[in-house]
């Protein structure tokens, strides 16, 4: 990753001003970031182009969290893998869908980090809203569009009818829809969310094949899909020699273990569908944000996560917060935070090619993507360690066998 | 469908000043409509845009229709359906071919209540007049362009020999003309009219397949076909992995059941092929409108529908008119009108995705409209008791088994 | 076919003046066309527009065709024959390859003519002259694109290496080329002719499918290719489920007739394909033309069709010429010419879908158009008196087994 | 090879002015070419396009290579031969990838004087600079793109990890690359470069597959892979109707025979995949360059070509050179250079489709281009004879079983 990247307000102008692409972001009134803490990032974003990695690693520890010193790696940390069995490669570590809650500075800052850090995938939704997508407007003005890779999805969005489900009509205006708001010819990956039993499969298998033969796309996977349906999918392409789904983007934590950990290292051998997971923090639980109760300010708060309130103080909650606070006195003993021995942690599955960031400062992903260097880390004991602190390891088919 | 929309005269013009599309219509000279009947429609063209739907029920009821009033059913009354077992989803009521004679006024006026209810699938043909096509233009620069669905259809077309049949050549040059004059980059469903034996089963799927794979549509499907053609084309693209058709368009109504209920029942449950339906009111024979004779105005003088007034003047004509009447009485005890109670009728078959409604005014529509309310009325009672009137249930298969 | 076209040279003024596609041809010095039999041509061009095929029937007859008189149908006498078992239809009779000695004027003549005796059929070939696509520029500028049938023709064509044989890369870019030329954005068919025994027939099955499917070409289909190689084309077809031709363009008059009697029609019959013939007159002997030895000015003498005059003089040349005169007699009897009673002999054969007229001028033509007439008189009898008289009536495989 | 072609300065100037495509190359400061033996290139360089190849064979001989005399032969002595079993039509002789340290006008050169000889084929890779690749659009802008063939490589490219390996995304990607610096819109053939195992066969032959059909490219093929990697290919293909490679781009010369001379055989009668070789001169050691140790100034003591020297000084390499002295003695023999024999050589080997010659100067390229002359002489004897004296023929499997 040799390509130099900083999208600070300084470089876009002179960019803008080289016509490279003829955008231009308006700068923030008082030039800094979003919140308190955007200090740091503020001056993050003023350093010139020469050595930014160099520079990573020497910023000032922003306050309040004590295990991130050291916490960012170098770039030469950043590990990539292939996406499942298929040829494309991405970082094991990718960014997330941004919240449209975040400043687009925020968002701005967000993507330079990651991406000089080396992490060269980028999620993003059917419906990005326009503010949002113009940061991939940035991102691909400022870098060649062969150095990274971008996912979107296909799902319940419009409020037609026709704008639901995986209708071969709605997941192709739904994917010109995102390429539109992205401004891009093609995204890399495109996923298939399933929200409708009525749609055919073979139907959703010709639409897929039908946008890459159309070059909107370059591979096609699904989201939150049962194996067995990705099986259907898979023997429908065989069956008419269309193009097989390569990827599972799914849901994965030390709390939600059983799908990623059997199901899908199954379907990698046999078919060689690979996995994308999310939530690596479970919304946050893991990080102990939630430990002493749900706070006000947090989203817990707001309507439409009630469910986490109501998680959070469950029984089975405070089990889980009990966990989490043994955990975060083994990551102490590793030197790293809660959040990057729960995110290392999931790199060490065979069938994870990537992992999903969800942050919504720069603060978190900086500490997230320090998770790198625990990797190495993870070692059989660390791992046995965690499964009995943890209790609920699945029992793989292999071993149910003997 | 929360998409207000109203094609207003006054609204058209704004939009048209916003520069949206570039488009506008010229207002008509007396602000009005077209026949006498038209206040209440030219009423309803000045409402703004705002809760369009709920002036939809208090505006005045039009003389002459005792049984209209409540007939307008609420927005939310819509129901949709996927059509045949695709995953397209359509409004069980679409608006058919507006017929040339009506006036671009009364042919916006058309669409927009339609579209306001909810109707969201719209029917052309490859013919279809440059003034009628501007109305498409209309619905298309005004509306989200996957919010609905437009169909079209090949057929005996031109005058010159090439122009007719179903030739590669034909179906490709008749649908990109079809979407010139819609100036529609694409259809969501074409339609081929079987009228020319010569035309092999491979090429005519081979041509399907090809302007579904260059984008120009979305989905084919078959009208006026036979069930035994329908299957060879399904059987055609089986054996060629080629896309088979998902629709076939046949009449539907009191007097033709045969095919409707009888044999694209079987195709939908063996390959999927849906119905969608034109007619339900027999060319107007349904509504009580020739009960008693045909009258000089009535489009049955007219060269050319001297078969519908042969055909009201036959015994078998004369049998249909007297069974009308009962069915008028029927309607009566329901709380309906007889065209309401049809299209209801219709509706309650399995097999049928759509019904398509002829109109040529907006009192028409918004009494044919009504017949949603009326679904949940066709109970099997209720239905027995019309089977018993009409006395020509058709047969099924598996009843002629048993 | 109502469209009335006419080239006339005001016609073309006009057309240009209108800017319907800013083409012009310059206008000929004296206003007449191009050899002494020319005035009758001059005087049809002066014609307006206005019911022009009225006139073609009165127009004064041109000296030295005695049996001529008459012989120009009317234009409802065209006949129209699908191509092969596809559903593509076009005129029995087709106007050939405008040889490039023509001048443009009377080459836009033929054309003229052609189209409004209902002619749809129009054969071009890769190599095609600037100046003689010009007219076909005309064609498409003044018709309706679905009006007619383009055809053109892959072969030995460029001085590059390259450009010889049906690679891949010549059919794309030869394809490419006649395009160009013509100025159209597909040919209704593409002909590959067949003069490299180098190119495997996966790799010209699979070109010629890749430009049916880029939109290139409607349909494909060989020249001169022995029954064999079509065959191998169609199993290959099949095979890789590849587009298979539908017609072989074949050579076929009194002296050639096993290819198109006895080996098309059992293609025709296995798999479809068509034949569309060419030199019906065998370069003009049949017209009696080189009755009385090979004149100096006619093109037998020019190099190249050395070959003819040795066939002329041969012994088997002479035998030949003996039936000619008998064939004339007959024609005699039958009210036509010698060439018309040829070219109706040719369309009585089942598998002919079309026979191409190899004209120098528009009494040629004209006189040939009149072959339509003969059609009804080619009665058994007739043609048993005519195969009699030749002597050289095929064995088909069906009488040979019985 | 009709089309006479020289790209002078003069040349290039007026055809910048007739505005034939716009493009100018700067004159250089002196007139002049890049090197001392430039004088004779410069020479050839101010003739007009008049009878360009009588020329050839008349010019004056450059000092130093008192072989050379009469060994450029004229262009009729130019072989084409099929690309593998393709209907590609090749030249014998290729010009191979031209280095970056050649100055445009020595490049430009070069390019002119093979086409003018015969040479229709060009290879170039995925990572050609922008400098080398507008020679190409010279290329382009003075011929008929059908007249030669240029062919690409997808390989180990940029520095992004997605840029590596062969993944659909970087197939594709590096292929538009390629086109995009080549201003070309497609090449005739692209070959996959074999570093990645990691990318599964089937997603290598889509991607392959993709690309031409969307007429990126004309046909495709493999470098440096097995011949099991190939037969993999094959399958693939074959499994999934995909299109299969046609040519192996392999190394090939005196001391390294066994891929080209055995197991290409086997595959080019099986599969019909040819092979395209490189390297005839083994990076210059066969010329008899390095016989007396490696000099300063070439390239074997430039960082990167150490091998080289290792080699020559090994006892292996101390060897080859004997035997390179002996070959030096053949040569004179048959009046030929060392290079012109060991071309020659390569050209007897029936598998191969066409050599690609790495030169740096123009004298290097007739030289080589003289060894088309040499082709009639390597009868039986000959190539035994040199057989024997390198002592490391092959056994092929036939020859094994018997």
């Amino acid at each position: 990753m040799q390509v130099s990247f900083a999208c600070t307000e300084h470089n876009l102008k002179s960019r803008s001003e080289d016509r490279l692409c003829g955008l231009r972001t308006a700068p923030p009134p008082g030039g800094g970031g979003g919140g308190s803490n955007q200090g740091g990032n503020g001056n993050y974003n003023t350093h010139g182009s020469a050595k930014p990695r160099e520079q990573l690693g020497s910023r000032p520890v922003p306050q309040g969290h004590a295990h991130m010193k050291e916490a960012i790696g170098r770039h030469s940390s950043m590990k990539y893998r292939n996406l499942g069995k298929s040829g494309l490669r991405v970082s094991c570590l990718g960014l997330g869908y941004l919240s449209l809650s975040l400043s687009p500075q925020m968002a701005e800052n967000l993507m330079t980090i990651a991406y000089e850090a080396g992490v060269n995938l980028f999620d993003t939704a059917e419906v990005y809203a326009s503010g949002r997508s113009a940061l991939y407007t940035i991102l691909h003005c400022s870098l060649l569009r062969s150095s990274y890779v971008v996912t979107t999805k296909i799902y319940w969005g419009g409020q037609a009818e026709t704008e639901r489900g995986l209708s071969r009509k709605h997941i192709i205006e739904g994917l010109r829809g995102s390429l539109s708001r992205l401004q891009l010819d093609y995204v890399d990956m495109v996923f298939a969310n399933r929200n409708d039993v009525n749609s055919p499969m073979e139907e959703i298998v010709r639409a897929m094949t039908f946008v890459i033969n159309q070059g909107m796309a370059m591979y096609w996977g699904t989201s939150r899909w049962s194996p067995m349906e990705i099986m259907e999918a898979y023997s429908v392409a065989r069956q008419f020699n269309l193009i097989p789904p390569v990827c599972e983007q799914a849901e994965y934590h030390y709390f939600k273990r059983d799908k990623v950990e059997v199901q899908l290292p199954e379907l990698y051998h046999k078919i060689g569908v690979g996995a994308m997971t999310w939530s690596p923090l479970a919304c946050g639980l893991i990080t102990g944000k939630y430990n002493e109760g749900v706070p006000d300010i947090s989203r817990a708060n707001i309507k439409g996560y009630q469910w986490l309130k109501e998680r959070v103080n469950s029984e089975e909650g405070r089990k889980q917060l009990a966990k989490i606070k043994e955990l975060r006195l083994m990551a102490d003993r590793l030197g790293c935070t809660s959040a990057q021995l729960a995110i290392a942690w999931c790199l060490r599955s065979e069938g994870v090619s990537s992992v999903l960031l969800g942050v919504s400062n720069t603060d978190q992903l900086m500490e997230n993507l320090g998770a790198l260097r625990l990797i190495s880390q993870m070692t059989p004991q660390t791992v046995a360690e965690i499964d009995s602190l943890l209790g609920n390891k699945p029992h793989s088919k292999k071993e149910s066998r003997a």
